[in-house]
C-alpha cells in the first residue's frame, strides 16, 4: 500500500506536468500573443521532454514491478488494479522508441508544419512534398519499433490502443457500401438550405451556444467557451474544462461546432474525481471521444425533437433569420447530405467517406504501395469514385488536412469510427430510456447524460476501448446501427 | 565552452519550467474557471518543486564549480559570467533553506490566506492572528537559515537582493521626514476632483488604455491586457507580455493602472533576447521594477505634458465626463493629495507614508518587539501619527493587505524604493535629454524608452540593484530626488 501511495504521488507530478503543458497549448491557440510563438514550441518541447523521462524511468520501472503482486490481489475493474496496468502499457510502450526518433519526428513535424501552410496557400504540392516524405519515412521508422500484424496497427494504437487495422478494414468497407448509394441518393434531392446563410450578430451567436451548453450540466463555475480558427476541447481538471468554438458571421453552424465540443468536454467533465491527477483522468480513446462529440452534435444536435426546444430561442435571436422559417424546413437544411471537396466542411452523412478515403492512403503510404509524389492523382481518382466530385486543385484536395504536416498518421479513421459507435451507444440508451427524446423535446438531457456517466464517462482510461465498448453496448465495433439509422434518418427527410 | 552550452541548456529547461509556471498562475487569475482552483494549486506546487530540484541539484552545483575557471577568464558584465554568477547565488541561496520549510511555508501561506480573506470580511482580527503567528514565526526561521547582520536583511534580500535594512531604513527616515510636512501643507488645499468620477462606460475604458499602451513601443502582436480584481503585470518570454487592469465603471483611475502595469511591462519586453530562457530574463529587482512602473504611471502619467497629448482623446472618448473640464482642472485632480485610510487608493506623496509604515511593522513583527496581538492597536496609533487618519476598523487597517496572508514579509519596501529610484532615474534622464517633456507633450515616448532600454532594461537581472543603481544614476538610493520633486510639484499645483 505504501509502494502504491508512491506510485499515486508520481504520476500525481507526471500528470501535473501533462496538465500544464497543455494549458500552454491551449493558450498559445486562445490567448497568446503571435509573437510569443517561438518561445512557446521551446517550452511545450521541454514539458513533453520532461514527461517522457518520468514515464520511462527506472523509479517507475521498478515501483511498477513491485507492485506486481498488489495488482494481482485486486479486482480487474478496480481503480487501482487499473492505474497500474495502464501505467504498465504506456511504459512499455514509451520505452520501445529510441529518445532520437521521438524527437526526429518532434522536429521534422515542426519543420514540416509551416512549408504545408505554405503551400496550401499557393497550391504547390511539390513544395511539400519533400516534407511529407520525411514524415512518412519517419513514421515508418517509429512502426518498426514495435511487433505488429502489419505496420499501420502500431500507429492506429496510439490513438486507439489496441485496435487492429484488420478490424477498422472490414468495418469500413461495410460503411463504404453502404454510404456510396445512400449519399448518392440523398444527394439527388432538392433541400432548400438557403436558410443556414445570412446574417448572425457574433454576440448573438455567444448567447445561443451558451445557451445549448447550458442543458449538458456542467455546473457552475467549471467551463469556459473561446472563440478560435479551429475548434478543439481540453481539460486541465475535472474541473477546469476549455471548449472553443467558433462564430462565423454569414452561417450558423458555429452552433454545431460548439455541440461538438460540447460532447468531448462533457465526456472530460465527468471523468470520476477519484482518477483526477492521474493518467486515467481522460476519456479512453480518440474515438471512444470522438463518437460522445458526434453524439451530441448529430444524434441530439441535428434531431427534431432537440431543436423543437432550441429552435425558438434560435427565432428569438435570430428573428431577420429565422422569423419566417419553419422548423422542419430548418430541420432538413441542417440535414442537408451534399458531397463536397472539404473534410471539415462535410455533412453526416459524406463525412465517413472522407475519412475512409484518408484510411485507405494513410495505409498505402505507410506499407510503401502509395509514394508522396503519387497522392494528387490517387486523392482525385478516389475523391471522384467515393463522393463523385472533381478536385479542382490540391488546395482543396490533397493538402486540405493539417495532420500529415505534423506526421500525425493513424489519428484519421478515429473520427469515422466516432461515428459508427456514437450510434452503437444510442441505441443501447434508446432501449434503457425509452422516452429519451421526450425529454430531448423538453431541452431536458439530464436522463442522457446520467446514462452516459454511469456506463461510460465515469471510468475516464480505466479499460481499453475495446472494453469499453464490450461494457457499454455489449459488444465490438458494429456498422450496422450507424448505416440504419442513416438510412432512416434520409428516409424519413426525403418523404 | 561546452560545459557553458550545457549550463545553457540545464538553466533554459528550468526556466521553460518557472514560465510556464507564471503562465498557470495568470490563467488562474485571468480565464480559470473559479471551480478549477484546487488542482490549480497542485499544479503550481509541483511546478515550484521541480524548480526547486533543478536548482539544488549536484549536477547544477558542479556545472557552477566546473566554470569557476572560464567564469573568471571573462569579463564580469558578459552575458556568460553573469549567468554563472547569478545562478550561482541563487543556488546557494536556495541550498540553506530545508525543504522541509519550504514547504511549511508554502502551506502555511494557502491556509492563511482564505482565514484573511473571511477576517477582512468580517473585520475580525483575532480569526486572523494565529495564522498571522505562524506566517511570522516561519519567517522568523526562515531568516536564521542566513548569516546577515539583522533578520530583516535576510526577507528583504529574496526582492532586493544585497539591499541592507539599515540602508533602507535611513533613506526611509529621510523620505518621513520630508513627506510629513509636506503632505499636511499640501492636504489643506482645496482642489475639486469631481471629473475623476462619474460614468466611464468599460469598452471606451478599454479602448483609452489600448490608446495609451500603444505609446511604450511594445511592438504589434507581443502583448495583451485583460481586466482582473488585482492588477498585475507578467511575461513567459520576451515578446509573449500579459498586462492585467480593471475597468471601474465609476471611476477613471484604471488608466494609472494600466500604465503603471505597462511600465513593469515594457521592462520585461526589452531584455535582451540573448538573455532568453535564462534565469537573467527578467527585471533585477522589485525596487527597480516598481521604479518603472512608477516613473510610466506617475513622472509620465501624471505630468501635464503628457496630458496635453492625452487629454483630448479623454475627452473624445468621455465627452459627457470631460467636455467641460479645462486641462488644468483634471491635471490638478489627479494629483491631489489626501491621506487616506487604503495603500492602493492613495496617492503619490502619501503612498510612500503607507509603505514606510508597514516596513517599520514588519521589522518589529520579525525581530519580536510587537506581536501580532499588538498590531492593531500599534497599527492604528501609527496611521494618526504619519497621516494624521483615524483608523475606524481593522479591515480598513492591518487586515487590508494581502502581503502578510502569504506570508510575505519584506516586500514593501521595494514599492516606497520604487518610488525614490524612479525620480532618480528621471533627473539622470532629463540632463540626457533635456527636450524630453516636448517628445511627451506629443504623445512620443521613444526617446525616453530608448534611453532606459540601452541603460537599463536590456541587461535584465545581470546586475544587483545596487550594479544597476550605479551603472544607471552614477550612485547610490538617493531620497533628495524624489522629495525635490514631490515639492515642486505640489508647489506648482497650489499656485
Amino acid at each position: 500500500m505504501e509502494r502504491y501511495a508512491e506510485l499515486r504521488d508520481y504520476l500525481a507530478e507526471v500528470w501535473d506536468l501533462v496538465k500544464v503543458g497543455g494549458l500552454a497549448s491551449w493558450d498559445q491557440q486562445t490567448m497568446m500573443p503571435p509573437a510569443g510563438a517561438a518561445v512557446r514550441a521551446r517550452q511545450l518541447a521541454t514539458i513533453s521532454k520532461l514527461v517522457h523521462e518520468r514515464v520511462v524511468s527506472d523509479r517507475l520501472g521498478e515501483l511498477l514491478e513491485e507492485l506486481r503482486p498488489f495488482e494481482e490481489s485486486l479486482e480487474y475493474e478496480s481503480d487501482e488494479a487499473s492505474l497500474i496496468r495502464v501505467t504498465r502499457r504506456d511504459r512499455d510502450k514509451e520505452l520501445r522508441v529510441p529518445a532520437e526518433l521521438r524527437e526526429q519526428q518532434a522536429r521534422a513535424g515542426a519543420e514540416a508544419f509551416p512549408v504545408w501552410v505554405e503551400a496550401r496557400r499557393t497550391n504547390d504540392f511539390q513544395l511539400f512534398r519533400p516534407y511529407l516524405e520525411r514524415n512518412v519515412s519517419l513514421r515508418r521508422e517509429y512502426a518498426a519499433c514495435f511487433e505488429v500484424d502489419e505496420p499501420y496497427d502500431a500507429l492506429l494504437d496510439d490513438f486507439e490502443q489496441g485496435m487492429k487495422t484488420a478490424e477498422v478494414r472490414e468495418v469500413f468497407a461495410r460503411v463504404r457500401e453502404g454510404l456510396v448509394p445512400l449519399v448518392e441518393e440523398a444527394s439527388a434531392q432538392e433541400i432548400d438550405d438557403s436558410c443556414l446563410s445570412g446574417h448572425f450578430p457574433v454576440e448573438r451567436q455567444r448567447e445561443m451556444q451558451q445557451l445549448l451548453l447550458s442543458r449538458y450540466g456542467f455546473g457552475e463555475g467549471t467551463w469556459r467557451l473561446d472563440p478560435v480558427e479551429h475548434p478543439f476541447a481540453s481539460s486541465f481538471g475535472t474541473t477546469d474544462i476549455r471548449m472553443t468554438t467558433y462564430y462565423p458571421e454569414h452561417e450558423m453552424r458555429g452552433v454545431f461546432a460548439a455541440m461538438h465540443e460540447g460532447g468531448h468536454a462533457i465526456y472530460e467533465r465527468n471523468v470520476d474525481p477519484a482518477l483526477e491527477r492521474t493518467p486515467l483522468c481522460r476519456g479512453t480513446s480518440l474515438a471512444l471521444h470522438e463518437s460522445q462529440s458526434r453524439m451530441f452534435e448529430n444524434l441530439v444536435g441535428r434531431s427534431i425533437q432537440w431543436w423543437r426546444w432550441a429552435y425558438p430561442e434560435l427565432q428569438r435571436l435570430f428573428p431577420d433569420q429565422y422569423e419566417g422559417v419553419e422548423l422542419e424546413t430548418f430541420h432538413r437544411a441542417i440535414n442537408k447530405v451534399q458531397p463536397s471537396l472539404i473534410r471539415i466542411e462535410a455533412d453526416e452523412a459524406t463525412y465517413s467517406l472522407h475519412i475512409i478515403l484518408r484510411f485507405e492512403l494513410e495505409q498505402e503510404l505507410v506499407a510503401g504501395s502509395v509514394e508522396p509524389a503519387d497522392l494528387p492523382a490517387v486523392w482525385n481518382e478516389r475523391m471522384k469514385e467515393y463522393l463523385g466530385v472533381d478536385v479542382p486543385d490540391d488546395s482543396q484536395g490533397v493538402l486540405q488536412d493539417v495532420h500529415w504536416s505534423r506526421g500525425t498518421i493513424g489519428y484519421f479513421p478515429t473520427y469515422a469510427l466516432g461515428n459508427v459507435i456514437s450510434v452503437q451507444i444510442w441505441d443501447k440508451i434508446l432501449d434503457d430510456i425509452p422516452d429519451l427524446y421526450e425529454h430531448i423535446e423538453r431541452g431536458d438531457l439530464d436522463p442522457l447524460t446520467a446514462w452516459l456517466r454511469e456506463k461510460l464517462w465515469r471510468h475516464g482510461r480505466k479499460f481499453t476501448p475495446q472494453e469499453t465498448l464490450e461494457r457499454v453496448v455489449g459488444g465490438g465495433l458494429d456498422p450496422e446501427p450507424y448505416l440504419r439509422y442513416l438510412n432512416d434518418k434520409l428516409g424519413v427527410l426525403a418523404s
